[in-house]
């Protein structure tokens, strides 16, 4: 992977708010060796909300990212995307918009799969439009998981104060409690060890106080602690199970880089309650750097050029540092 | 109730931190108008830990606090305690300590009721050590409840920016699921209504996105909103139910006042996030008003002198706060 091949930065829902942070990221300087994969109309329809737009620049391939003029937004066209994305009004559900959004991606993992690129930085998705659209994933990490071969993903929720990588997500509690198992635990300690450098990995307990010895649920003692086990025979740095009331606070202050949660929601309370603006969404385990901004399409701001770049932007640098890391180790 | 009546304070198992904490809390000045419920051999020695220990000033009744000279720490004995508790190792299980500890609580209530004190503070009890002692409940919630003649209470785990209520509390978490009933929500709420003015109650969902309109789980919609609709009706401001992820959030930047949530964690995890010095626990729905600090025992740094008093400070403020907003209302 050559350092200097570009990022791609999809556009997400063109009645979202992805096409306007994208433009105002790349006008605030966030954009620098990245490409947007999109739609021309809906890309300058979001330019032109901006105070002073700047024209885009439509490459051939996004290795042509060097012929960018500067203070040009560069894009590279999804083929086949539908006609006349910049007429449909903004913040509403639409097929077309959500084939459009699902079109982009696939051209852009295709074109990271040829080398034409580095990673994918991906804006958000409405999941009714997608499904209006018949596409058949609900969101991007089944789809990336789909393009890339059906590997094991997780997702990794991250800010500048802690990580958590996720056992279970979008699943009734009840039915994500039956998925921890031993292999779920263990592959997820796997996929958080293989993301970064010598990791410290505290895995919460899914009971309250870790089940208090039993006390109060057995999946820690007949689950959690033997896949933690399994994982520590295999060199990976994993403590606990910690009671989940604690263990995030015990992150933040530097005792662990990383906590692994067995629900969504142990796992993001924790990373959104400082506030969204700076949260990246990582997908751990595919065989590509990629990662989003940590809310949705926001379709009632949409189209207004309020919305606020600073998770994409977050978004891009850690794509970045991501990457910077590959490419030394 | 009578505002000169004092606030008694547990001292809590007498190997843990609680002695200690409750003697450094008098010196930094926060026991004005609080009398401690304990032992005199328990509470000297830890005293003796400070660096200029205070004597103590033993009185015959809770209502003779005037007659306890300044820089003195004033001490209710409670009747029947064991002998030569201050001749145990620090940071034992001990039969002897749980029954001790429980004793205190016992005469405590009783003095409350007898219109002696204001309210009760308790300092942290060891769930072995009660255990050990024969007493039959598993900590102060279920005792105080006892003692008040089997009231329906919650626990709520405040700070200064975020008040949480919990639908449930020590139970797995497949069985807490299964206690999420329409009673115990709504019971929930007309308790978290009645802890204050004019609150704006936020309800959290019990699945991520709350359910996500059936997709990821029916408890919202068949037994959450029903239960916050009843509540409606009864002129509560209760609100939701909203995605557990981001609730916590809007109400620590001041969009509600509280947020009930339906697992211990999904409460917690955000309360102690940004550390827990300064969290309280406060018992709702007894006849009297009840906090104490949010953490335990501490057996690992009982007897050195280093136990941080804050948490126990900052419950002897709200308990203050409490009585303060009872005798205005």
């Amino acid at each position: 992977m050559k350092l200097e091949a570009p990022i791609l930065i999809t556009m997400g829902d063109p009645l979202g708010i992805g096409p306007e942070i994208i433009a105002r990221a790349f006008q605030r300087g966030a954009g620098v060796g990245c490409v947007v994969v999109g739609n021309l109309g809906a890309m300058r329809r979001a330019m032109a909300l901006l105070a002073e737009p700047w024209p885009l620049a439509v490459l051939d391939s996004p290795a042509d990212i060097q012929a960018c003029p500067p203070r040009c937004l560069p894009l590279w066209q999804a083929a086949g995307l539908p006609a006349g994305l910049d007429r449909l009004p903004w913040g509403q559900v639409d097929a077309r918009a959500g084939a459009a959004a699902a079109a982009c991606i696939e051209a852009a993992v295709r074109a990271v799969q040829r080398g034409e690129a580095a990673g994918l930085v991906t804006a958000p998705l409405h999941k009714a439009a997608l499904a209006a659209a018949g596409v058949r994933y609900p969101g991007h990490t089944e789809m990336l998981q789909a393009l890339a071969g059906g590997v094991p993903v997780r997702m990794m929720l991250a800010n500048e104060e802690l990580r958590v990588v996720l056992v279970t997500i979008h699943l009734a509690l009840r039915a994500a409690i039956d998925a921890v198992t031993f292999e779920a635990v263990l592959g997820t300690l796997r996929i958080a060890h293989a993301s970064g450098e010598k990791l410290r990995i505290a895995v919460a307990g899914l009971n309250p106080h870790a089940g208090e010895d039993g006390l109060f649920g057995s999946e820690e003692r007949q689950i959690i602690a033997p896949a933690i086990a399994a994982a520590r025979a295999e060199g990976i740095d994993a403590r606990g199970p910690f009671a989940p009331d604690t263990v995030f606070m015990r992150a933040r202050r530097g005792e662990f880089d990383l906590v692994v949660a067995m629900t969504h929601d142990h796992g993001l309370i924790p990373v959104k309650y400082l506030g969204i603006e700076q949260g990246v969404n990582v997908t751990l385990g595919l065989p590509f750097v990629r990662t989003s901004p940590d809310h949705g399409t926001a379709f009632d701001i949409a189209g207004r050029g309020v919305a606020d770049p600073s998770s994409l932007e977050a978004a891009i640098r850690w794509a970045r540092r991501a990457l910077a890391a590959r490419d030394v180790s």
